[in-house]
């Protein structure tokens, strides 16, 4: 198979959670965005239709599983089906933000585990391979049988807020228990010490006070996580932070999902910025001068180009 | 097995489509509708548990694959998921409206064929059995291998013309080519004559009017479908019958989609009554004095109690 | 993937169905019919033994389900097996007809899907792709995973009419309400009126005469149809036809079936000519002056080119 | 699950095979056969209806894959499909005579395994368990996941040899190598020695004679063989032993295929009586005075019983 | 289906893993256990025989996954196989001890994921439940389809704690970051406070040294984790909470693997007291005084006794 | 594909069961072994990790089903799921000894067929295709639906020995009945007389005495078999030649498994030479005078080159 590195033979089609970003990764890999046409009925049924030929083309479809998360889940297999049923060489799903990722164990009797319900879905639909970032709980690769590559934000993160900001005197922050291997690695590519804010006190199961190990007085504190929903962690952190003195506060995640009205909320939060990546769209009207949206097109632009090519995609992030 | 008659080992599970479709079907069982709490979670995303124990039940999952269809649809494939891991007896999907049933067939290149998906994830996902209700595309059932049980509407609709309305001197009217068998069959229930409105002239294929093959002068023209979405067809037909003299116009059809305005539309119609199923649930709100509307509950009640008795289902319609 | 125009890598075998028609897509193809023994035993037995090395190439085999349909269709599966286990590259079965296809939905209980059943054989087998000719239902195409090619014949049979019959003031008749939508598109390509040959009164449901929809006075009436199986459709469309003046009658149709005897029984018709598709083997000596066969095998072969150098098949007859 | 012995839930359908044999193993059963309409078509396809609501039923098809082969096969696939999508509680197949038996690996390149073939569809299809009997190879049971039950007719043959036929004196001869071990457990049911008639002279490559290990002269030989299809190698067989003065020469044989003119030649051959089941039926105009035709049906009626009972098949023919 | 308390229609067996525990599972259940040859060959292939009949039964096979390891996953595989082959009712498979647990997620590139790959052929293998002990990783219930219960042990060894040993003033330990969820939920049930040893400072990633988070001086430290491998993080643990003043060290933990010298180093490190189920069997000449072995034997045979019951399996052990 | 003669993509692993073999038949192919890290934990536990980019190569993995079979079988397994999830072109297992092979049919009720279990987990782990050697079974490839290359050894040891040894007034001895085709074939190839050592008087079943069926006195007599697993087998055949006057014992056979004590039992026997490929790893210690082994090194890594290069496989040993 004699790929060659003009990308000729990839086919990149973009559904409808967040064109912005498919078109910055079309760009980086070269090539334009494949021509489909995608509608809404009256009704609420999804309408596709493929306007160009792709058979024997390796084709990539870029859909995020925000919200509304079931239409875009469905216009997803929608799309796979289709493309299915067009003789492609290979089909590609590229999910930037895997929904439905923090349920992935049976915690209590009779409840759905929705991600591997999708992933069985995706893999039944014919799909090759997955591409998807920094998943909230990694256990998911296992519940595909095709590739997974799990690409990874951090680096690029931590070489954007080197450059941008001021990171003297900085320390990481966990804002729960659950985090603190994220916010360990994240540490070391800044070079700065870690804290955990916790939200029990180990010593006394009764009484629930939140606090913080380690040291945050007049630091400038880069909470760490992979998601924002609610907002509700990194507030309650942020505010625990600013009561133990800390200078300034950011927040680094790599899915901004900000679900109800979390951007006001941060917006009224001692959280001086927060950094995340596009992997979710986020309307213009939203932003506020609180965010700082890095984006994450070259990454996975690259990441295809280096599976087009056959070569290591662990080495981009590495 | 002994099934008894008291419908012990069933449960009926009301998904966010229409509980009270199906609390009258489980009234019609005689059992009390099982116990699941069913959420969105701020994000869009659905949280599904189920509260009461079924191993070794037999349960009957009841969807309508309505507006909003994505979110019902993957509220179905994870209530599916969420039983199959607590060991029942066997998983049920009553589906009194089947949608995305219009595109069966692939008619151009590179398209999805949605319904068919639908199938296959029901599939996939384990379910041992299919009941809906005057599929669109009878087609559909081949796309399943699980037995299918495709209810049928029109002999309860016509005992309930017959019984509440005037059919003296009444006419079956085909709004189209395509529904032409369906009036037939309704006609041969009420036993009246029919008539077809033709959206061209079958002896030019320039020229396009719209005129009615068969005799509606002064009759009671009932326009038989099997279902209303944007409600034109009906009201296209209803103005050309009302044009040609008709004395009276009813429309009779099993889904009520009433996408958009429809029924505002239908209001200003020259149409009487519109006759449907309550198979798509109809917010109060909505309701006008024009909706005539006939339970689909015992017919589909009726049908789940000889299933668990292992008793011919067709016998029900025919 | 760098498929050059001159075939190279393309096998077409031909199984029992049709020979001539194999030969003919070959020679379209530019390339020599795949070397294979196919022989029955005297117990029945099909054997078969792929005579030279097909490793790495893409298999085309050429199939029809026409009589004997269950020996065919066997041998077809038979031969899938042993393709299968012989490492080529990709298996692509092209069907000219596809039988068992008028029993597509489960119109009363208990009734098997054989079309479907067919459909699943073939991709559990382990198919790559389909190609087809006017398919009699086109939701087959939704029985399988696979993508399939559903050629139609239609531009290739008006152009035939066109240049070797005189078609001033024809109409197209459609022998059937079913078959309306067929007609319509056919008098489209020839640019003439249509008409339908109607079975049944719309206007008295207890009566039924036969009589005809549009004007046929006097005119070349061609019936279109896409299969003639006992032949008794058209041969009472004819019928009626003579009866209500049309000049001269031609049947235009796909598949030419013929079961039993069908072709003594046309030839004593008003019918003047039957033009059908060689998708179906006709011994020669059953063969009538009233008969016309317009060759598949350029539009099949081009396909399986197009095919294999990843190009647009649609195009092919749009 | 309480089976109870008057085999209430059994549902019994015999295909077009053998129904003699499948009315005598229903009467077994002490059931009726159920009802189901067969059919064929004029243009060869198989229509196949179920007569009677199975729902919950426990089915049984018998279907023996002899001459016509294909026709019968396909007719057994299309059975199960239409007995799964009607609810029954489980398929189980029984298949007196497994045809495609001889060629179950791949003995030279690009051959199919047909018999496997056969075992994947029907295992996709949907069935629970097969039963057979005296496979021709036993290894077919491997291209099974389900349970099948390889009923063994050899202690039936061997009482009614030993009540209906003198015995004394008589040698078990295997018709070949290759049926060595049949012979021997045959030998041992009727407590006689074994001879072999091979078709090569082990100490000598190039000259093939046939000649006779074991001593036969004056003796009534015991042909054993698990089934007669062209007769050749037991006609051969019977010509060695005459040739070596064997008194009385019989065959026995499980299946009797009688393919062409076997009958009519082992008619005019030394063997004097061709015992064999009647898992293949045999018209009654081809039967002659050397065929001695002993019921399966007790075997299989008892092991259906046996199943259906959850007891142990094993000891009905152990 | 009228499932009976005194558990006929149960037939539990027990593979090589841990015969004792098997066979105090069946004397709970109130049945024997099943008959069955397990042999290793010379070259050491299993060799399976189910020595009596199992039609129609609700079989339970006890397999721990402990060393040897392949030994024992391969014999399951094994056993479910023959058990399939032989009409079983249900294959449900108890693994008290599901190994390969710890790499449930593709770290790094490259790498398998082996409890999906075992939990994917005992689905394609055909069973219908899993029972398990305490998982290593929650998330491996989303890598079956099928029904998993993951039975906790922490309430039958608080109470066992609770009744055999001293608890006032005692504390549970976390022996890493990861297990603090555990410890706490075991801390719970005891009402006790909690620590943690933590291998590093949060506030400097240089350097690295244990220390303890939470008050242990003059307590009862007891060390709560879910499996103890080779010991080293229980024994320096321990170290550390001597060190800091522990009055006693407990280890309690579900899973006692014990690999190579660990029950030895345990022997001469400051742990008191190793509490351990018997989900993993342990030779006598291993134990030593500092064991206290806890069944799960009533634990896991009540379990089944409910699953058999269709009762809630959760009602156990919350 | 034009796949190029000097191997580019093509990776070969070698797993744990005979990496000398590999290593020789990577030699062959003109490639290095591919790096990967297999290593056992202390609690028997199996960890792989591929250590270069594989992504797009032909993947070739080597592995007996040798003692310890079940390890390496698991190696196996564990090993494809590595390679499936980093996205190779496609996966070639190539098993130079596939164990479990002697029980390929249920004969008894209740027992598995494992060699069919293995196939089926390597067919759903997703393989392409599997190279294999003398299978002790053919049917084995039937277990497939992938292709298999089933390679023949008997050319090469014949070549072998017509040069290294004086087969003058040599004769091929079957050790028993079952293998009498396999002496035939062989005898052919060197041109010389066959005899059978049977264990049976086939003229008295009461008395089993074994003798020679065949001249074997002063005759150079060549045991032929498939394997040598306890040896047993091969050693009475010599005992019995011996005694017949066979002027010298050779044995030849594939697969030398040689189980427990068998080389030392060898040594004291009248056999002089065994000829055994290397197709199970032999440690050096082990190696005695009598033992004289031929590599399959070439001929598997001649097939691996032209399954890369598309040619038939057949061709090397035919």
């Amino acid at each position: 198979m004699t790929e060659n590195s003009d990308n000729k033979g990839i086919k990149i089609f973009s559904l409808s959670s967040n064109k912005p970003l498919a078109e910055k990764i079309a760009k980086t890999c070269g090539v334009e965005l494949g021509k489909a046409t995608i509608k809404r009925f009256s009704d609420g049924e999804i309408k596709i239709q493929i306007d160009e030929s792709i058979r024997g083309d390796s084709v990539y479809i870029i859909q995020s599983m925000s919200d509304p998360i079931n239409d875009n889940v469905m216009e997803l297999f929608i799309m796979i089906d289709a493309v299915r049923r067009t003789s492609a060489k290979s089909i590609n799903v590229v999910i930037p933000y895997y929904g439905y990722a923090r349920y992935t164990a049976k915690k209590r009797e009779r409840k759905p585990i929705v991600a591997k319900l999708i992933a069985s879905v995706l893999e039944n639909d014919g799909i090759d391979r997955v591409v998807t970032l920094d998943l909230h709980s990694p256990q998911i690769q296992g519940f595909f049988n095709k590739p997974v590559d799990n690409l990874k934000m951090d680096k690029i993160m931590s070489n954007h807020m080197k450059k941008n900001y001021n990171l003297d005197n900085a320390v990481v922050v966990s804002p729960d228990h659950a985090g603190v291997a994220r916010a360990r690695g994240f540490a070391g590519l800044i070079d700065s010490p870690i804290a955990i804010v916790d939200d029990r006190d180990p010593g006394n199961v009764k009484h629930i006070p939140t606090f913080v190990i380690g040291n945050v007085k007049d630091k400038i504190a880069i909470i760490a996580d992979d998601m924002i929903d609610t907002g509700n962690g990194a507030i309650k952190a942020a505010n625990v932070l600013a009561k133990h003195g800390a200078a300034k506060i950011y927040v680094v995640s790599t899915h901004g999902v900000f679900a109800k009205d979390a951007l006001e909320r941060i917006e009224q939060s001692p959280i001086e910025k927060v950094i995340v990546s596009d992997s979710i769209y986020l309307d213009n009207s939203k932003k506020t001068n609180k965010l700082d949206i890095v984006s994450v097109a070259d990454l996975i632009g690259n990441a295809i180009t280096r599976i087009h090519e056959n070569k290591s995609v662990g080495k981009l992030f590495k």
